[in-house]
Formats: structure tokens, sequence, C-alpha cells
């Protein structure tokens, strides 16, 4: 998602140092000193406005939540939802989402969650897709051993991309769903949608994977 | 697929022992000897009535292919189209495909298929599902290592627990199809339709999928 220049954004980041973080290594390792109560954390890469991110994080108060958006306009949404709601349980942060290990260690993060990723199409950009092998070995890196992977998306190039590329890393699969609102409605109430599902649910069907790390 | 009665099939496939194979455990370990020519032998399991078998056959003289039903009035209307065509590349099985291993020896066996299976949509009937570990343990009996297995379906349940049952078992994914008759041209030529399909391609999409057993 491209997002016009906000310069609002980055002003309105820096003041609010209790919830947007802009230099993320620094708490390398660090990260449970952000949140009042201890508890495992999750992690959305690609957070982008923050309805996903919120919403679980209000859905979830015995879980923390960590959202990554690499736009400030867009990150800086999220953080006025965060304001908003008064929420001790989320934290959000500018930077590119895919090198993880370069700002977590091993097992900081419980859980990680891709959503609507850019879907990159064409076939010279394959190494760009959150769901390549280089990136999944960067996840792997900061997630406790049989950590789990939720991703979903419309974009059917990506799903069937994705579902190749986490069978040949050696994840194990846990659940598949090829049209997340046509579910029973224990699914459907459990999900929590982004903004862009929201719109997009209605033109075709959203696919989801839950799947497990190895050891 | 259930199919009526048919008085005529039993007597008729009795009449052709040049394709149809009424007790197929005679011939194990000996089914290179039912063709004209020594090739690789691909197997589809649930033939129905043909279309796919005898397509494939005809596109494919290079290899051999068996088709296995279980019910006389669809295998005897495949036997019908191989007699027509006088295809020398093709053998007709009636019998339950699921346990291959019966009356194949390991490696006999190239290539599986699996065309539009019964879904079993019942929990308590997953075990009857031709992806469930029971019979993948059956179809690797049969085939060299890396060996492909193809399997196509228009349940949207079938192939969600295909794709999880198949990654648990610890194949290998080659590629994933989420819409098989809307992908590029050169995928669309090349699929050969099962009746099924030909009748309901238009109504929704066609899964399919591509994975290799392990050593």
């Amino acid at each position: 998602m491209r997002i016009r220049k906000k310069k609002w954004a980055m002003p309105y980041l820096e003041d609010h140092p209790e919830y947007a973080i802009l230099k993320p290594d620094q708490y390398r390792g660090k990260w449970a000193t952000r949140f009042s109560h201890s508890a495992p954390i999750h992690v959305e890469i690609g957070s982008g406005k923050g309805q996903f991110i919120i919403g679980m994080a209000q859905k979830h108060p015995e879980l923390n939540f960590i959202g990554i958006d690499l736009q400030d306009a867009v990150l800086a949404m999220a953080v006025q939802k965060a304001v908003a709601a008064q929420l001790p349980n989320v934290q959000l942060v500018l930077t590119d989402g895919g090198d993880v290990d370069d700002f977590f260690t091993k097992g900081e993060v419980d859980k990680l969650y891709l959503n609507f990723s850019d879907p990159w199409p064409k076939k010279r950009h394959t190494k760009r897709r959150l769901t390549s092998p280089r990136f999944l070995a960067s996840y792997q890196q900061v997630l406790p051993d049989q950590a789990e992977l939720e991703f979903k998306t419309d974009n059917r190039g990506l799903f069937e991309y994705s579902l190749v590329s986490l069978n040949n890393f050696g994840m194990q699969f846990e659940t598949v769903n090829l049209d997340l609102h046509h579910s029973g409605p224990a699914i459907v109430q459990e999900n929590v949608e982004t903004e862009y599902e929201q719109k997009f649910k209605e033109k075709g069907p959203i696919y989801k994977l839950v799947a497990r790390f190895g050891a």
C-alpha cells in the first residue's frame, strides 16, 4: 500500500514515544521493558493503519503486541488509535519489517502475523515477498521452536507461492482456509480484520494459513 | 460419484480382458507385461468414466496408464472409450483404489493422480479421504522416492484438508493452483479435464496440488 506523504506524521511519532519507536535496535533483547505487564509478544509485520494490531491488543489484554511498518504516514495513524484507546499492551515500530532478527533476539517474539503483504507479482521480485525463504529464516531467528506464523492475503498468486515456500522451508501446516469470510461462525467471529480486508472481503476470497516453524 | 447399476457392465468388462482387469492382485509386480511398450506407469485412482486417463493416454503415447475405479458401471464406460480409440497404453482396473500396495510393488508406479475424489465432508469420515495419511502411506509404498502425486478437486474443504495432510506427511509441494481454469494459457492447455471438471469448472475454482514424496 503506497500512501501519500503526510508532513505531520514524523513530528507526531516523535511526540508519542510511549507508543512509537523510531530506533528499534536499541530495544533488541529488551522489548519486555516496553510493556507494563510481562506477557508473550506477538508481532505483525506490515501493520499499516493498525486496525488489526490495535484490535488484537483490545481483544487480548493478556498478550503484548508490536506492529511494524515502513511508512511513517500509516504508522502515525496506528499510533493515533493506540493513543485514543490508551492501550498498555501495544507498541508501534517504524522500520522495514522483514529482517526482524536485526532488532529481536531469539525467542523474544512468540508469534508472527503477516497480513496482506505486498504481493510483488513479478518473478524477479520473488525475493522481496515476505514469505520468501530469506525472510522465513529471519523470522525463525527470533521465534522459539515450534512457533506459529499466521498469514492472510487476498492475493491468489502470493498465497499459492507462500503455500509452496513455507512447505519447502519445512514448516508444518496447522490450518489452511481458502475463503475465510465464508467459514463457520466461530472462525469468522474470531477473525480480526485489517482495514484492507474489511474493504476487499466482498470482492473475492481471503486466504489464511497458520503454520509452525520446526525446531 | 454414485452411479446407477448397469446390468451390462460386468459382462462387458469380462468380454474385454485386453483392457479390463478384474483381479488386479495377479499382476502385482508384473504390470509391465500388460503393455506393448515398456514405459513409466502413471496411475489414476478413481478414474470414473475415464475421460482423464484416456485423454492422458492419447496425449502421452510415451507413457503407460492405469485407471482404477470401484464401480463397474463407470469403469465399463472407460473401457468403451479405450476400445473405441484402440489405445495400446491404457489398462482399467476394477477395485478399491486406496490400498494400492495390495496390487503394486515398490517402484512399479511412477506417478499418481487423484481427481475429484470423494470429499467425505464429515469429520468422522476423515480416514476415508484419499489424501489421509493411511492412503498416502500406501501410495508411498508403490512409488519410487521423490515421485509426484497430482491432485485436483473443486471441493474447498477437501483441498484445505489435503494441503495440511500432505504437508504433515512430509511431502514437498511443487505447485499449488487455486483457480486452474483462470491461469496462464499454457497451464490451461496442458490440463486434461475429467468429465466432472468439464461440467463444474464454471461454477467455482478448481484447485490443484502437485507434491513429491520424500525418500
